[in-house]
């Protein structure tokens, strides 16, 4: 008999069919046994005479395949139950549940859920985040590929690795001295320049990064884009607003039933975000917050701030902050020529940076300039600088945090919850 | 002005456009000037009156941006051409260029090609590979959404990270030491028996093999899945099969263009791939290709052979071999009961292995038992093992080779031309 998923068996009402799943939940009465079996698709009802000898020592989360017949129903789970006919036992658990993953919500603390990942990811609302981040993967893909620009994958061993900033990890690769690439930028810069113009990429990145914060992560994945011919950084924020907007929309409707699990809203991207240059930010932040030792750049509070500001002025939960000083930005983010400023940006997003954008230099002998001012040895970039010698457009781009904008969406209150298997100083398992 | 692709300017006759690319070509004539524009979506023949100012030394690959008046014309571009008014140079092309990338095919060596990986990309066929390399991944998900397989992204910096074959990169993560992933195997295991039962997952993966062949890469995109609640592997297989006519089908429609520019057609996948189980490939190698000293697996010659006596006899380009011994599969293959065989898989396509797949062990037991018999010390996988205590469905799935695969449908003779930035022992840059 071919295995029918529990959603699928309000179509089989009066039929004798087969299921497969974990035990859910078990109650067993007098006259009476309800197996709850769970499988990818939610749960049903299955309801057996007695208590058959197979109730002796069953554990929640035991892989069982019921035969039974489907019956209409009324109980919390869906409009049909199972009157169960055989139960068999394909895996069994060994040992007690260290956590208790059929309640409403995970009682339990964060490295706690972390380190019974595999468990804690059966809770319905930890399968709700990841089928979400999916939905939000698949709707970036959709946008763009609609848009002309091509999926692309570049390697994340580097030798050119270093922008000179955060740190990188280093690895041995036979004999010689890589990184593991902090970012897809230098690629994906050589791949408009290769006359692909218009290029994606979602993949891992690493930072080495000796922070540990609720917003970190050493392994995360970063959705990457970067398009050629551009005028000036404005055209990438006005494709990132499309991009959003399409990617939210998308999400509200494949992602109801997610949504409602979790018991929370999609999130609603205005047409327009509000932008604020960062100097009109730091006054803000100056005049409404008593913020005075800002300068250049916001801290993660100044994020949190300028947030909830854009909110009750402006009714968006987005807001672009542009022309960062250059002093804060890579050495290839253009700058402006009449001031300290750059063709850059951030987006915030609920208080937090889910996006770093900009239009990049493309002007080898300028980009030349910016590494030595940084410090930087131009002669450690020759790969990278060979790519702006035959014909380099204009162009810019920018790249997402998935599991930030994750967090973002449902409310997380660690970005780590919204990575299967987090990466950072103190957890390498699983 | 709004900038027009070249591609869509057959709907703008008798207009002025801009248009913008690179110069691809130059003919100077007594009385008119050629400059054939490439951009993304192709070239346009743009004429201009005598030899204006500038094409004093315009290079060839300069970017510029040329407006004109959009006329029929018989060329052999498009059936429009632009009278062009005014040409601006945007970018400027410093030096002559290292290599010819407007002819009909790239007349160099592979080095030469991959030192100038940037250049080398904006030849029109390398331009085909990549398009339709990006089709081939994104039918891979389509196919597998629809099937109800979960997009995940999975760690690549790991602990466990030895399945105790090839050789692996080390790196030094914050004082421990810590490996880059083989293949995502034990997490794709991992989510299935978290719940989510199907799960697929296209990233990079690392072997630090020291082989130097034509079909090896130190970094490759793998793109793999895996499904829980299966019968054996047999299972995987028709979903195999399944996927890739759906794979096939859909490049053979949308990448058109691409396969007409390489000059080849789309490989055709029959509704059942043939199967031959490895006792049965190596009777067949010895009987008909004098093989007598392969012993439970096939070399590199016996793959293409067996390939073409299953063309010859079958018709068909692909064949799966099953029943690996167990020896020649790592410790998580589910083993037949009854004989030294193994519930796993390759799939060889025109000679060449593009699949390994395959049941697995799902009783912690077992694995434990086919660890050690391996010389493994099961300490090192007991957050792998962890995942098996709590009810663990039987399962398999697969891994395809993403550049092979590429590299296979448009015979490129080499799995390096098949990977945008490749990585190998001598090569890390570009």
């Amino acid at each position: 008999m071919m295995r029918i998923l529990s959603s699928n068996l309000k179509n089989n009402i009066g039929e004798s069919v087969l299921v497969k799943g974990w035990v859910h939940r078990i109650r067993i009465l007098k006259s009476v046994t309800f197996i709850i079996l769970r499988d990818r698709s939610g749960c049903v009802q299955c309801v057996f005479e007695g208590k058959p000898e197979w109730t002796k020592g069953l554990k929640i989360e035991t892989v069982v395949a019921i035969e039974g017949l489907v019956c209409t129903s009324n109980n919390q789970y869906q409009s049909v139950e199972i009157q169960g006919k055989t139960l068999e036992i394909q895996n069994e658990v060994a040992e007690d549940l260290p956590i208790q993953i059929n309640g409403d919500h995970l009682e339990v603390n964060l490295e706690t859920i972390l380190n019974n990942r595999v468990l804690a990811l059966r809770h319905f609302q930890n399968q709700a985040i990841f089928k979400l981040q999916a939905l939000i993967v698949a709707a970036f893909r959709q946008f763009l590929e609609a848009n002309d620009f091509l999926e692309m994958f570049t390697p994340k061993i580097v030798k050119e690795g270093a922008e000179g900033g955060a740190e990188i990890f280093k690895l041995n690769y036979f004999g010689e001295t890589a990184y593991l690439a902090q970012s897809p930028q230098f690629y994906k810069q050589m791949m408009v320049i290769a006359g692909f113009e218009r290029v994606f990429e979602v993949g891992s990145v690493y930072r080495a990064e000796q922070h540990s914060t609720n917003r970190h992560l050493n392994e995360y994945v970063s959705m990457d884009f970067e398009m050629g011919f551009i005028e000036d950084e404005y055209e990438v924020m006005a494709m990132e607003e499309k991009l959003l907007k399409f990617m939210f929309q998308t999400l509200a409707e494949k992602g109801k039933t997610q949504f409602e699990a979790l018991g929370i809203q999609c999130p609603v991207v205005p047409d327009i975000i509000p932008k604020l240059k960062m100097k009109e930010a730091i006054e803000i932040l100056k005049t409404h917050y008593q913020r005075h030792e800002l300068d250049g750049d916001l801290d993660p509070q100044g994020e949190r701030e300028i947030s909830a500001y854009v909110k009750t002025k402006y009714g968006s939960e987005f807001v672009f902050i542009t022309h960062y000083p250059k002093q804060k930005r890579p050495m290839y983010t253009k700058c402006y020529d009449e001031s300290d400023e750059t063709h850059s940006f951030d987006l915030l997003f609920r208080g937090l940076e889910i996006t770093t954008g900009g239009q990049r230099i493309n002007e080898k002998d300028i980009l030349i300039e910016r590494m030595v001012a940084k410090g930087l040895d131009p002669t450690l970039y020759s790969s990278y600088l060979e790519a702006f010698k035959y014909g380099a457009p204009a162009h810019g781009g920018l790249a997402i945090g998935l599991e930030r904008l994750t967090a973002q969406i449902m409310d997380l209150s660690n970005v780590r919850l919204a990575s299967l298997f987090p990466r950072d100083q103190q957890r390498l398992l699983p």
